[in-house]
């Protein structure tokens, strides 16, 4: 049987002369295939659900990833040597496909209205940001739901492959800063081959799926809520099919655990591989890991006793609430937990002060090589290398300062991109909230949208805040959402490649006409 | 008269085997020597107008300045070879002890209420901030007022001589690339020595408040209003002796002199001083003049159109109203212009996307030596270099990327410099907002009244718009405000440092308390 499966699949893969040469077609179809077995899983559950009938909408989802992949597959075939731009913008339209063939089943079903509507819900969960438009959620039906769960897990895959196999190779990841700070020069990197290395992470990726879930399961969820929110929360995406989020459950025991999975899916799979391989030192011996945890420990600590200084709550749940929502916002994951019972939850019912202590987490995200969205906390760690130089450089002018993370020099190369993507980033938040604003949404809530979006949060604040939906913005608005996601999921580059290249085909056709 | 004056100050200078060896105290008390013609104009101001007495105590002011000026200048003497360190320190303690006997007469009148208020109002005016306490501001009397007014200006005076004098010297201010855009190597720079360039750029800063000064009376300005103007608007300031402020002449003609006059200080001195001595090409060869136009006239044009369009205001008066307030906040002057017959002159009544388009201007702020607070210009050029660079070296990861800025290539340490400001204004940004929520205020109001402090803008959002005042912030939260003021507008590092020199020396007190 296996083998069988292994020639069919050599089979498709196999070169014929009268393919087309594209690398973007070949690996969107794969992506595409790859989607069809999550639809059929959703469409079980739908099928063995009472409450709706959506079967046909998920299996026909199902049938057009299938038949289109296969064709995109069949009818071209990769180009060896892709020039760096050319993976960028391969990676940029696998994310940009999946998204539109993952919107085909919750527009089938009818449950979202409008096919812009389906393609906002599919583009949050594939970039793993967990904004939704839906309201009341419950009111969609179980298999559908639980595709909207699994489509924020193969964002999460995606992204574990793409931050440690391909964005480090073309320099923008941190993979070569964090091999740099392991002890020997390249024994402990991993495989190079791509193909190896995805593997061994898809297994760790799945693996930390299941514990959470088994776990959940444990902890006393029905088998489909324990899968739907291990799925989200080994993505650090944030959706849940119920509208009080991870409040539903109102749960002290749930809650720890989705917090652990949290936790450890904001580090980089790179450091769990080697922790899992025997390097048992692998987590302390990253400074990276170091800030991330007392970063996000700091944060929830300082939230809990400002909450309970200010008597919005009791000191236990203070510190419940401060650690929940220091850990979701701290990985971009965004999951709510507010109760009847347990109105903290939400970080919109604290004090200014402890919400205020969230925006830096906002902005910072997770490690770099995690499901986490945000700028990255080594980025985040080489800007303040770079503080404390300069302070250094004024008391000492001519003092030679070699800026290091860990035991590894930062090399100038290095620096340039750290501050390049910066500056990109401070500059599509300005840009972002300028063009949301002009679509019609106040200041607070165009730029802190901007924010969630850029870094894959998914609540924001002001009229998008964590009990809101975001149908609060205008549909031009939340196409510009949508774009913001994807920039921020692919770390800017990717997409802004993209859209230069389309910019620059457009230039030299309208050069040639003119030209005529 | 002239020779025996220049006898006195020798007599002054002179250096006597008693006198104890303290930079600090002898610039500090240098400083307080020149604010007493300052309180003189002002005691003789509040003499010749008839709605208030308060000649004694701005001649009390005088006089405490005078006695404890001459005190320090006296009693201790320079000591040669400062560490660049001291030389920070020096000019932290100078900015501090003005602002503290700058509040002297403010807090005698009997005004300010309390004399942390007076302080707050002396410190956001020799920084150039311009955010005021005082509600109505027109039961003060003119004379005090005068005074306020002539704090900022000179607050504008030592920032144009620390900006291209000592700063660049210690490799944190602009000059060093600027100078290295100039045609030839060294022959274009200012002259090195120190009391020489200063001497030179009071006059041409002199000569300016001249101009403007001139200009508004004869727009039919009052001598009075005109020269209080002037040197609010040389300084980038802000103060206005009305509660409107340029709103209360609702005239177009001061609305453009004060535009020009604004646009003019934010302008590098170092570009004026080559160009007033024949350099004819000085502005047009500085790539940092031309962003810095390009970037307000783009913001004022864009501003305009959206509120034109959206039906805020004529075109007329939308224009009029973009480019005066896109020049205040891109300057950091913070001046307001809003009029019974021109509401839209205050930016909260614009659309959210106008409004948005201030955002970068604030955070960017006026040209490197110049009166103008914010990041400064050159800063965002350089990182917007660097975004390019990202860009190019994804699409070319082995290209050797030399990062120009004009014709000069920006080496390592500049970009390092650069890296580490920007670092340290978000650090300061999280932190400021992080410490005025916690004292109360909203989050909105926290953030935009840092941004604004460290910014020296002048007026915030939320709470603390352009028609509002800083009383909102409550007493502690207005001490932080001082602090984030003076912090900006040192350009981070001076004051900084002071603190850390502090917290140095309390730890080494400390322990050796401990080892006894």
């Amino acid at each position: 049987m296996r083998r069988n499966g292994g020639r069919v699949v050599a089979t498709l893969l196999a070169t014929r002369p009268w393919q087309v040469k594209s690398n973007v077609a070949f690996v969107v179809g794969l992506g595409l295939l790859f989607l069809v077995p999550g639809m059929l899983v959703a469409t079980a559950v739908e099928w063995g659900s009472s409450g709706s009938h959506n079967e046909v909408a998920l299996a026909m989802g199902a049938l057009a990833s299938l038949v289109a992949g296969l064709l995109l597959v069949i009818c071209t075939r990769l180009e060896p040597d892709m020039p760096p731009a050319a993976v960028f913008a391969t990676v940029a339209w696998t994310w940009i496909g999946s998204s539109v063939f993952g919107a085909l089943p919750m527009w089938f079903s009818g449950e979202f209205g409008s096919f812009d509507n389906a393609l906002f819900e599919s583009v949050s969960g594939y970039t793993a940001t967990g904004s939704t438009i839906l309201s009341p959620i419950e009111e969609v039906g179980r298999g559908v739901l639980m595709w909207r769960q699994i489509i924020q897990w193969y964002g999460g895959m995606g992204m574990v492959v793409l931050a440690v196999t391909i964005l480090p190779f073309l320099g923008v990841g941190g993979l070569s800063l964090i091999s740099a700070e392991a002890p020997g020069p390249t024994s402990d990197r991993l495989a190079p081959q791509v193909s190896s290395t995805a593997r061994r992470l898809w297994a760790l990726y799945g693996g930390i799926t299941i514990a959470i879930a088994v776990a959940l399961l444990l902890s006393g969820l029905s088998l489909y809520d324990a899968i739907a929110h291990a799925f989200t929360t080994a993505s650090t995406g944030g959706f849940s099919p119920y509208d009080s989020s991870i409040g539903h459950f109102d749960s002290i025991a749930t809650e720890v655990i989705i917090i652990v999975g949290m936790l450890l899916c904001g580090v980089s799979f790179t450091l769990h591989w080697r922790a899992v391989t025997g390097n048992a030192r692998a987590y302390s011996q990253s400074s990276e890991f170091r800030f991330y945890l007392l970063v996000i420990l700091l944060a929830a600590l300082v939230a809990a006793s400002l909450n309970w200084l200010n008597d919005i709550s009791g000191l236990a749940s203070s510190l419940r609430n401060g650690f929940f929502n220091a850990v979701t916002i701290g990985t971009s994951t965004g999951f709510g937990n507010a109760s009847a019972s347990n109105p903290g939850g939400d970080f919109a019912a604290w004090t200014a002060g402890a919400q205020s202590l969230l925006l830096p987490l906002m902005v910072m995200g997770g490690m770099t090589g995690s499901t986490a969205g945000g700028l990255k906390v080594l980025r985040a760690q080489v800007m303040a290398k770079y503080m404390r130089v300069g302070l250094l450089r004024v008391k000492h002018p001519h003092v030679v300062a070699r800026v290091k993370l860990g035991t590894t020099a930062l090399s100038e190369p290095v620096l340039q991109r750290v501050a390049g993507l910066v500056a990109l980033y401070a500059f599509t938040a300005f840009a972002g909230t300028l063009v949301l604003s002009m679509l019609g949404q106040d200041l607070i809530t165009a730029s802190s949208g901007t924010i969630s979006a850029l870094g894959n949060m998914g609540p924001a604040l002001g009229e998008a805040g964590p009990t809101s939906n975001f149908l609060v913005f205008t549909r031009p608005a939340r196409a510009v959402l949508m774009l913001l996601m994807l920039i921020g999921r692919l770390e800017f580059f990717a997409i802004l490649l993209v859209l230069l290249a389309a910019y620059e085909r457009a230039r030299r056709v309208t050069r040639i006409k003119l030209r005529r």
